[in-house]
């Protein structure tokens, strides 16, 4: 047998580009070299890249193996983070499909980052990292890396509701109920996103934004906690009420701050859902936004 | 165009029959007839039955052919309970695929109840119904019904953790930290599960087994809280404090007054899952057994 | 007890604005009027709001009272589509965040229509409306209604390489494996998304899009088929092989049909995601795009 | 502070045992030794012991405790497989949690194992672990490995009636339609389940199973599949037309000689669920029996 018909390479008469071209759900080992290690993420991933209006078909089997040359040469070089990998990726796709004019390339992986409990324990926390990168036919590159973390947020608005209830209820014990100590309320899990999106000459370290996340939540969490361990989180998060609108606002300061060097196109997305346990629906705040326009 | 082989009917020479055969996954509206009501639900469901090893395959168009019998039937005349929608499944499965000797049918749905807010406004909870039931060739049946309930338990062990904690740190206000007023603690949603199986002629009302549930876990959760409504909430769990264990256990000891006329051979499922708020984690309390055995 | 403080509208002093925030995963019966008859759908329901600088939280349970009022007047005079109840919804929830400048709401369930397999059987098949609005205070309004449907792909490119494999194989048959003869390739599922988008006044019908993307896969699938006519979907299928990228271009064809009388800036998305016979990854295609441009 | 309540350790008054408590959802980077190499899985954890009536609660952080032991032990002295990592879990948990009778533990992971298509190239394959032990105190130990199998299968019964619908349609070509020649059917993905539990002693190598899974298929999917490749693929899974129940059939009649020195109350699941590309739901079929009852 000599030569297959190339069905994808046949003129389309439709007349319609398409946005994106691709595969989603691959999954592979990526080695990415940390501070002051190497780790295998099983990265789960999507590449897509366009296609011109004259084109039938992308050749979808390119994708796999650029995938595979991009984790081939992370097993010899890991890159620095997930989103170089990407950046690695959308680059070789570009160079793959002649044909394309921006290539796109999405990567999650689970992630794991050591913690120390109050009393000095440490414990592996697992977070979850999102990176992406487009690159197109033309030079320009954007990188994203984000993190997704899951903390504790405890409500500031019911602890006051509480605290009026509790002096109504237990008159005796009013005087203790001051507003300068933490009362009940109800507190849950929450995920908290942080995600910044690059010109392709800057770099933000994951480790900084899970660090933020936490530092934003009312506390973090933690997956071993003997029993003075877990008082102390809890009376932590209890100093520390917050809305997910708080959440959100804390961590896009402290960003302004870690990301003072950043051009003002940096993309920003900052995220907080709460699992309310009050309620069986969650509560989300979210802000989308430029550096530029956080500086103002 | 006569007739088409029969291919699943040709004799099968592996010499092994087959636990269950069947499809999943399918979803039909399904109407129930509630307490002066009659529901619509979006049913989800899975049918098998089993497989000599005289025969090569079962006839699977049969399944979706008995569910719309069934679906029909339940518009026309809408059957008590989403489990005897299952048994007159699993019957009609019987009678379709006349080599099986046993037949078996699951079906989830979402299912909305009023409930009221403590200063009385009316609010529609979601939960989900999770019902089963098999029949074998020699004329037994079984059918379960179950209910996943979302609630909220607040710790126990934390709460007099912290409140240890507070009066290190907070001396001065000893006195609203005695023992008979509820304390700080970590709180968070759980989801808490009740199955019951009977023999073919008891039933279980659905609507019971959602108030058992949210009678067990610390406090129930409502789409609508006012401020107010709020408080009252996150107190009453704080009064309620629950390990995962006693939800459990305390759901136990409702079914056993609940279930009082049923058969010793009834079976009994009760699971509380906690996503913890200060773990990544969940924390899980579980117990699978007779009526027979928990009367003891 | 007389008032509670009202945190949530304590200025904020973040300086930060928030992009959205809100509720997710509220499960809710909603009545709509579709064509001939009124549905009750179990809809999931997102909504959110912005948030000014100067305000510390939303007022969230206003949300759920916004559903609820939507809710009961879909009950007495149901809307006549999903997309409708969001921008109901839109309109209450600026109304009632008086501090709000865009509100949004998404809606997605279950849908079920009517089919007729080769044979003349009738059955119900379960499609997945996806709806969303926003409202501005301004009065802009913009509503969308999509829809997700399975239906199968074959592929064209194997088939041209399997029928010259085929060839040499079996040179014997190559009567019967001519090109103009359907021969044999991988097939699969796969999952179909259009979605459109317009001002608020125009209304596009979602029955007519899961219509549109049935055409635009090879062939559709169905719940029930008796033997022959499982053979007659199977060789449409083969008779019509395609590539994601011809089911979304043959659907924006299609689209550009029916969507005539609609404005240029109509926003328009239409996805295929095939889940691969022969890969454990899906193949995508995918274009967004406003009406204008597709009628360059 | 000096001592703090152990709540958990107080008598429990409710009459009643518990089935299982302990965590879910617990992920953690485990080392294992694969034949020649080491390799890292995150593995996704539960893990339960029985609770006595007399306990009030599970001492829950011993879990994690027992957890970090077992994952630094593997760090240093990778178990084979990830059964033995289960096992050493669930016999560290009888040592923890002292009052226990029963511990078990359940382990889930990604596994990437090394193909090569038809032409040679080699990529990189996904898989899914499922390992579970349990330790009863009386030293009774049960272990279980399993795997999960993504492949192709084509419909046999299509493909006849297919042929006989072709041979009506293309009469001219009704010669090369002989029965020797495989023809047009519907084939799509499957998810393939092999779990074999062994008492404490025994052993059984997942390599094996994902290649038993692997032939048992009509065909296996490979992620690199160049045109040629492509299409032999899909005309194997067409000479090897299956229904899952031959599938499953097929892969316990491999399993009988691989297993052949093993007791005969080794515990056997297969299942097999194809995701029909003619229909919205799925097909399954599935065994659950001993090696003693299968040998009959």
């Amino acid at each position: 047998m000599d030569e297959f018909p190339d069905i994808q390479a046949r003129p389309s008469d439709s007349g319609f580009k398409l946005t994106r071209v691709g595969i989603t759900g691959v999954r592979k080992p990526v080695s990415i070299s940390r501070p002051g290690r190497v780790v295998t993420l099983v990265a789960e991933t999507d590449v897509y890249v366009d296609l011109p209006a004259d084109l039938r078909g992308s050749h979808m089997s390119r994708n796999v193996e650029a995938f595979n040359e991009i984790v081939e040469a992370s097993a010899r070089d890991p890159a620095p983070g997930l989103e170089d990998v990407c950046l690695n990726m959308a680059r070789e796709l570009l160079i793959r499909h002649e044909y394309a004019t921006r290539a796109e390339s999405r990567m999650s992986a689970d992630y794991f980052l050591e913690r120390e409990t109050p009393s000095g324990v440490r414990t592996t926390e697992p977070f979850r990292l999102l990176a992406r990168a487009t690159a197109l036919r033309g030079g320009e590159e954007r990188l994203a890396i984000g993190v997704e973390v899951r903390g504790m947020n405890a409500c500031p608005c019911a602890m006051e509701t509480v605290r009026s209830l509790m002096i109504e209820e237990y008159p005796d014990a009013a005087e203790s109920l001051r507003g300068d100590i933490p009362c009940i309320t109800h507190n849950q899990r929450n995920i908290t996103t942080v995600e910044v999106e690059t010109g392709g000459e800057e770099r933000v370290e994951a480790d900084d934004l899970v660090e933020l996340a936490e530092l934003g939540q009312s506390a973090r969490t933690l997956e071993i906690l003997k029993r003075e361990d877990e008082a102390r989180q809890v009376l932590e998060a209890h100093r520390n009420p917050k809305f997910v609108e708080d959440v959100v606002r804390d961590i896009l300061g402290l960003l302004l701050e870690k990301l003072d060097g950043l051009a003002g196109d940096t993309m920003v997305r900052v995220r907080c859902e709460s699992e309310e346990s009050i309620h069986k629906h969650n509560a989300v705040a979210e802000r989308v936004t430029t550096l530029a326009e956080l500086r103002l």
